[in-house]
């Protein structure tokens, strides 16, 4: 709990009220949250427990309420423009978060008018990963694209398409399911029911599950043959891998090939200026990237070869997930 | 050659010149034209051979000619807003075709100049499925429609997407290319030089890839057994199919199972409210809509299950070619 704000942190703009939006990120354990001005500046970075309310409207309260402490922290030198949301499935267009499966509340939750319930400014709702796009292109690397993705590399695999200018919503706001695109119809089993889903072999669990299939396949020796699965994690593969473990640096090649493999089909659906990639596992840095670039360009249609660039994201050091909620704002303001 | 114009067919209106522009379709073999109104009305429609002469500037010189006296036939009662130009490899942004494995002219042709130099009007440039796109949101099943997807089943496999009622061109203007999109890396040898393009499973040279590669699997009955690869049409099977023929069925089948597989994959992307087939291959109808639609739905990702329609196009007895180019045009007036 941290509501001694670092308020001076923040634009100062003297004898004049600062505008800030509130910027949230729900997730399944934890709801981060900071006050944020329209430089991407944070302050007043808090977060609270998302589960253990008996419905959506007391976690909605609750939350409000300290909110309201943070900026009452800040006196009178703000003023409050919006509030930005970024959750697992939520819908843009509706503002709600519907189904989401890491969530207590089940069913669709109208999460966007609950807030402007307690605050009286507008109120959106985004995806994370297309958050962290919007966040990527106002505060970050994309400032000034027009075209390009951001994936990130978590415990799943999320992506923003951002086209045009545009955040790529779809026409029921689901648009950007990267992770879900088939790798093979009959691989490995996926949390969404399906088989063979990207994320399954390019994000954090998938590289694990590539450690386990090569434990299996290969006679390769590992510092890895010593962890169970449950005990294995993908800092473990990167940290064994750069002690110069083989099966680890294979683990990493083979999720770059297939993380590359369908990042060229991405190129051959909106042909982005740049890739971001973000996230836990792009944390490995050129263990993943050197690999993901190399097959990307091999798999890659040649009017596409050497155009489109992967960078890490532009905004590592921040809480993207919350910088990009309160960018979904900002961007709305902007475009009037 | 038809220089008495069916001018009488485009939307009068009295005491005043009616606007047109130019649609153009340039083939590898042939170059259609036509002039056409507001509406979408096609009057002059003709063509002319797109090889035999010595540069691009006389091709275009020889067109140009042609289609003055089209317009003069028409009389004073038309006034040309634009040209707009349809063609393999050609680059929005840039107004050039660049590099067309089809076209005599190697390199980069600056198509939409050349034209510009003859007429005094914008003149612009898109491939032909983006031509499609557009035409279909202008003109036909995809009026109102803010997110789709057309997908021409040619020789090849083209595609343009539309995403929040813009069409997606991407960082370079060569977006949409799903036929490019990869099935199986290690699969069929595609003119790209690379393997296991969509285009070489789903396309009427595909399925007729996928009849040889059963005829050699499987020991099915078949009329096709009596056919060389090089007298095989994509409509020979559609023919079979509909007289029983097993063997061609299932061509059908493994044809509509990796067009869905790939189709999932793009909803997956942008999030369209319909797909629209067109081109040869899509006119075998049932035979290819219905193992498409019943694959793409079972490969897709549940929260976009049964939302996504697969339509023939609305434009299906019109040039569509000539009707897209012309609407790329009347496109770019209404966006001012």
């Amino acid at each position: 709990m941290q509501l001694a704000c670092n308020s001076l942190c923040l634009t100062e703009r003297p004898h004049m009220a600062t505008d800030v939006v509130i910027g949230i990120d729900i997730g399944g354990t934890n709801t981060a949250y900071a006050v944020v001005d329209r430089s991407g500046t944070l302050a007043c970075e808090s977060s609270v427990p998302t589960r253990g309310y008996r419905s959506p409207e007391e976690f909605v309260a609750a939350v409000s309420e300290r909110m309201r402490e943070s900026l009452k922290g800040l006196g009178q030198s703000v003023t409050l423009r919006g509030v930005g949301i970024g959750a697992p499935n939520a819908n843009y267009y509706n503002g709600t978060i519907e189904f989401a499966p890491n969530l207590e509340w089940k069913g669709v939750i109208k999460m966007a008018g609950l807030f402007a319930g307690h605050f009286p400014v507008p109120a959106a709702i985004t995806n994370d990963a297309n958050a962290a796009a919007i966040g990527e292109m106002l505060f970050g690397g994309a400032r000034g694209m027009k075209d390009f993705i951001v994936i990130t590399l978590g415990t799943g695999l999320g992506s923003g398409i951002v086209a045009g200018g545009q955040l790529v919503y779809g026409h029921d706001g689901f648009a950007g399911e990267i992770g879900h695109t088939i790798v093979d119809p009959d691989g490995r089993q996926c949390g969404c029911g399906r088989r063979g889903c990207l994320e399954t072999y390019a994000s954090a669990s998938g590289i694990k599950r590539t450690v386990f299939e090569l434990l299996a396949t290969s006679n390769l020796p590992s510092e890895l043959r010593e962890v169970a699965f449950t005990g294995l994690t993908a800092a473990m593969v990167s940290d064994a891998a750069l002690r110069g473990d083989h099966l680890a640096l294979e683990a990493f090649e083979h999720t770059g090939r297939l993380l590359g493999l369908k990042l060229a089909d991405a190129v051959a659906h909106t042909s982005p200026e740049a890739i971001f990639l973000f996230g836990g596992l792009a944390n490995a840095g050129e263990l993943i990237f050197k690999p993901t670039q190399r097959w990307m360009e091999e798999y890659m249609l040649n009017i596409f070869k050497n155009k489109v660039k992967l960078l890490p994201s532009g905004l590592k050091d921040k809480n993207v997930a919350v910088l990009g909620a309160a960018a979904l704002i900002w961007n709305e303001l902007k475009n009037g």
